[in-house]
């Protein structure tokens, strides 16, 4: 008896249904191993660090055709709860809505590929293998996460060829953009810290406020690069500038600011730490004062350039759409970063407008349009 | 019979053991009512909004020689209790000083010159009128302190011909300053409101953090003037800039900082304002955000130029001490901003070092010789 083709909506409001948020399993990942287990596919659970992940592979380990896809069930918090118009789990179903949290972000585009891969084999089995795999852990550390079935396939010989990640991707219409690099991202937390005084008195003092205001004026101003090949601007923006003084006739002896950058492959992260601290030892020379500052480091910029994998992908968006995709490098993160040093990895997924947000929906038939280009995706890759 | 001096220490003790934190009399007032009213000063209490104010004139009003104390017996909150050596509030003497909340700054120099006031029209009875205003809201807001004795004494038709303010004012030693003047005061509070956005995509946001720090570097880099006649340079101190954003990805939509300036005659907050205010105009524009001011002036700079009342009250430091007081307008506020408007003013009281502090105190001795320094004017002033 030929099995009827797995409905890309039920599946996402089953999987909206679980209250998966950060690092929560919530049913989500078992309830795919049961899907896709029941299609054939060999399915292992990779579990890290109080973070749940699953592996999923029709066909041969080790096959020199291998196409993967990467997408995370886990979703962030409802936040103000009482604003949203539905429950934030109950998957409600209306005006060609699908709505709750991780509906656009991204349990529709889990369900998609899901949904097409298990037509896929049963349908046409190809010669090779089609892999999944999903994790539990991108909207937190993401640091047990994708890196973690990464680091498994890695130890076990398991391999992608290609790999297509699932996030929401385009900024206004299904098909308009598929990302094919990231720039990398860092944040820097710096403290000038000075003398306390009395602001009667400010050359008794050494007031730390007016360093950091040149620090961050000469940091925002600067013009790091015009854009590289595949690349917007890389760009820095002061997010926090905080004393916590009170007082106006007091000068403080301390104040913190924090920048974030997106820069492109005209920078690395070393190069870029070099360069703050170098402004920071400036400014704080000038306006003696002491400077510390602390670097995280979210990810390095990477680029699969245009080529097969972006082809294969354009082809079946504007065969499905209509649209001829842009190929882009911006947007914030995603676990893309770590897929990249495994295999060539781009990302094509719904409009993305209302991810994070309160009432957090996707449209019932972009989640089916979604299945059918991964399904097209599939074939063309194994034709 | 005649009567003993007034020891100003012993007196200095029983003001200490009056708890008169701002807005509190803690019968400071009523003592001194008592000392005076003894002496055959005519007493008049003038209490406003709260506060207690204590006028009192030996001699006949509208004297033409007419020589005003003013002082305040209001003291700030003992702050940290447990810090403190001895009860803040004991009048404790050791080691040649006196312990206590209000030692320094100012119940000694209110005792000092209530007891050289005693003491001289006692043994000898001037031509003329001796004025004692205190107050006890020179700490607080001020409002109804100083402001109101002036205003009954307007109404009253009485006056001051020339007024000593008691307050604190050697930075070293006892002598070594004599207050003539004070710069102005005024504090600005800067708001900037752009487009909240994500860091990823500073381009859809407005930042307003790299045009507030452009704002406070052209304001706390700018030379307002280099000091004039009888004043230092006029200062910017930037005292806070606060954002409270924690999200790393989000550039906040709005930022707040705080300046205070102390300017001398070369300005008045008029023209600080405007100048203020085209700076937040010109910032806005340049950055595309809005800007918003709030401005609160403590007070216009003054000044009693070197003359006769300044070479009195040094001839009788000089005599007193063996020191050529500096004649300075250094410092913060005091009530001598209001009395300005009514008579000659300046201001000469003890070493201020540990005035607000925990463990305030003055030296025994210093208290004796301010007693006999203000006794000396007087003397000086009638004869
Ligand atoms: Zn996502
Ligand atoms: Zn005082």
């Amino acid at each position: 008896m030929p099995h009827s083709p797995v409905d890309p909506v039920n599946l996402t409001a089953d999987l909206v249904r679980c209250a998966s948020v950060t690092p929560e399993e919530g049913g989500a990942l078992t309830l795919l191993e049961g899907v896709l287990s029941e299609a054939g596919f060999a399915c292992t659970r990779i579990d890290r660090g109080g973070v749940c992940n699953l592996f999923a592979r029709w066909g041969d380990k080790g096959a020199t055709r291998a196409f993967g896809f990467n997408g995370h069930t886990d979703v962030v918090p409802v936040g103000d709860a009482e604003a949203w118009s539905v429950p934030p789990f109950g998957a409600v179903q209306k005006d060609g809505w699908l709505w709750g949290r991780g509906a656009t972000d991204m349990k529709s585009g889990v369900a998609a590929f899901v949904a097409a891969a298990v037509d896929f084999v049963r349908t046409t089995p190809p010669e090779g293998a089609v892999i999944i795999t999903i994790t539990g852990d991108e909207e937190g550390d993401a640091v047990d996460g994708t890196v973690a079935i990464l680091d498994w396939m890695e130890r076990e010989g398991e391999a992608m060829r290609v790999c297509l990640v699932g996030e929401p991707t385009c900024p206004e219409r299904l098909g308009d953009m598929i990302k094919i690099g990231r720039r990398g991202s860092l944040s820097a937390w710096f403290t000038l810290t000075g003398v306390q005084g009395h602001a009667a008195y400010p050359h008794r003092a050494k007031n730390p406020l007016p360093a950091m205001a040149r620090l961050m004026d000469r940091l925002a101003s600067h013009e790091l690069d015009q854009g590289t090949e595949h690349f917007d601007a890389s760009t820095l923006a002061v997010v926090t500038i905080d004393t916590g003084n009170p007082a106006t006739n007091v000068i403080p002896a301390t104040c913190r600011a924090t920048v974030n950058l997106r820069f492109n492959d005209a920078h690395d992260s070393a190069s870029l730490i070099d360069w703050l601290q170098g402004e920071l030892d400036r400014v704080a020379q000038e306006f003696e004062v002491a400077g510390e500052m602390t670097v995280k480091v979210s990810g390095e910029s990477f680029i699969t350039p245009p080529g097969e994998l972006s082809d294969l992908v354009a082809r079946a968006v504007e065969a499905e759409t209509g649209r001829v995709p842009e190929l882009s490098t911006t947007g914030g993160t995603s676990d893309a970063r770590f897929v990249k040093s495994h295999c060539p990895v781009v990302e094509f997924g719904l409009v993305g407008q209302n991810m994070h947000q309160v009432d957090e929906r996707a449209e019932v038939a972009q989640i089916h349009a979604l299945k059918a280009i991964y399904g097209r995706i599939l074939r063309d890759y194994f034709a």
